[in-house]
């Protein structure tokens, strides 16, 4: 039997404490990752605090991890004990439904959830079925993959259906998705505009790819941009100036949701129609779109700008997430 | 100079009486059609009416002409006299701007109206420019052929973008423009489901392409559909139960606004991303989209249900669509 060093909390939005459980047998489909590192994500936040609903206490969270194979299941292909991989929002999905079978494995109805009623990867291991944990290029370093998996995917994986390199690109939010997104779009090949609220984050935007910025705050600037953005992919999840944001596309443009907003986006029926416009939002991606994104990442030394703390220094980490602070994802390493 | 026989109202909502004027000097890129038939569209209503604050009086409404070619200008090529043509919402665009030249003539922001600022088809005679006479085939009647030029494109250009033929199509709202998209749904090889309030249209919904029908009113019912529409068109220009539809959509599934509600669609972010859904609205179509619909029409004997009205009548032509019984498209004959 195997047993997991890990950190939990106890109740919803407790400190998480050293915690050891047991992993039980390993299942023929599944693998052991032992963590290296593991990226914290603003819903490892939401889940520690069950602001959804589905939070399963002991919680251990952790959705962005990156290590090496220890253990395979006895049916497992494709993934070698000692590999490098990493682990995203995903740890399962039932293989077979059409939506598996068509590649969209984030859309199956029965995704398990790495950190949805089992433990995540704040620890020192995290076990997953085989598939999704996905190889990590050997242009990647363990201590940068984690926030690809989730944080990364979830602005890559709209970029890669939606997005020609011909078009021009607006990013709100410059925080963990945000500065990703800037850095996948500038390798895509577009032009680049990033929305922020914060201007002390103008200079540093433009280092990750930015061509312009513009402060998310300033109505007048909005405005200015009216008609100008083939695709904008808001990152935030507070509501917006959204009737602006959808003026500011272009004719045929779109506006991506990768933030989890709780209040309705007012749609105006007729700019959509008149502008031929959409308004879409999508869930993390496949592992067979991580992967595409793995090698994308490493021929463009796309990765995040990493604070890191010991795994031992969860709580102020979330302390340091929760206060606004981080620049631009926290890495714990174990 | 040519004289045009039309009707016109000189107020808001006013009723049309004869109104004569003159056409002036043909333009040499222009055409004058002699009209035989013009559909009557809710938005030639609303222009009557003034809703969107854009209408000059004068105004001899008409966007679904059709009719023979009259004269060409001395730079006009293919189109010559004699062809029949129709003319829709666009009398001309730039046709120098990226869109233009892009093929979107619909989406230019220089496009010219035909009853903006400028008189429509309910008259004996109407002038555009060349290219937005679009040539109408040999299988389909002048007498059908108006309403395709206006609502029939406004549903056929997202089926034409968006749709696969192995689809499941939900069309909400079976008047004027849904019952054209029941038939071009049919042709392109769907699963068609009705939406419609009244039931008495139940069985011509199904003799125009539906397999299934839904009482749009019933919120049991569009429940029980969650989760299986890949796309569902929207023809109706009243809020509806949007969390309900949206929620009726499959994953990766799209709702696609052709109808210009004008109170605000709430969309939940939250829905969107974890579904992968699209929000999408477009306008008419370009003469190039036209061309390709009525080619698909013909093949298939797609053609609007209409009942016919002497031009003289269109006072009674514009009570009958107000009072919601047009079934299901008004012609004027000239």
């Amino acid at each position: 039997m195997t047993k997991v060093h890990a950190y939990a909390a106890t109740t919803a939005g407790g400190r998480l404490a050293p915690f050891e459980y047991e992993l039980g047998e390993l299942g023929p489909g599944e693998v052991d990752i032992k963590v290296s590192h593991c990226g914290i994500c603003h819903s490892d936040l939401s889940m520690l605090n069950n602001e959804w609903g589905m939070t399963a206490y002991p919680f251990v969270g952790g959705h962005e991890a990156a290590g090496t194979v220890e253990a395979v299941g006895e049916m497992v292909r494709g993934v070698s004990v000692g590999d490098r991989v990493g682990l995203g929002w995903h740890a399962g999905a039932c293989m077979h439904c059409g939506h598996c079978m068509g590649g969209n494995h984030n859309l199956c109805a029965e995704q398990v959830g790495v950190i949805v009623g089992r433990h995540g990867g704040f620890g020192d291991r995290v076990r997953c079925q085989a598939e999704f944990a996905v190889k990590i290029p050997s242009g990647i370093e363990l201590a940068d993959a984690g926030p690809l998996f989730c944080g990364g995917i979830t602005v890559f994986d709209p970029i890669r259906r939606f997005v020609s390199p011909t078009d021009r690109v607006g990013v709100i939010g410059i925080g963990g998705l945000g500065h990703m997104a800037l850095q996948f779009a500038r390798a895509w090949g577009c032009h680049v505009t990033a929305f922020t609220s914060t201007d002390a984050k103008a200079d540093e935007a433009k280092s990750m790819g930015a061509h312009a910025v513009i402060n998310s705050r300033d109505d007048n600037a909005l405005e200015a941009a009216a008609g100008s953005f083939d695709c904008i992919i808001s990152t935030v999840n507070v509501p917006l100036n959204w009737e602006g944001y959808l003026n500011a596309l272009a004719p045929k443009g779109r506006l991506h949701l990768s933030g989890a907003v709780l209040e309705p986006v007012p749609v105006n029926a007729m700019g959509l129609i008149m502008g031929q416009k959409q308004v879409s939002g999508s869930p993390v991606g496949s592992p067979r779109a991580i992967a595409t994104m793995l090698e994308f990442a490493a021929r463009h030394g796309v990765k995040p700008r990493t604070e890191v703390f010991a795994m031992a220094e969860v709580n102020e980490a979330f302390k340091h997430l929760e206060a606004g602070k981080a620049r631009y994802r926290i890495i714990l390493e174990a």
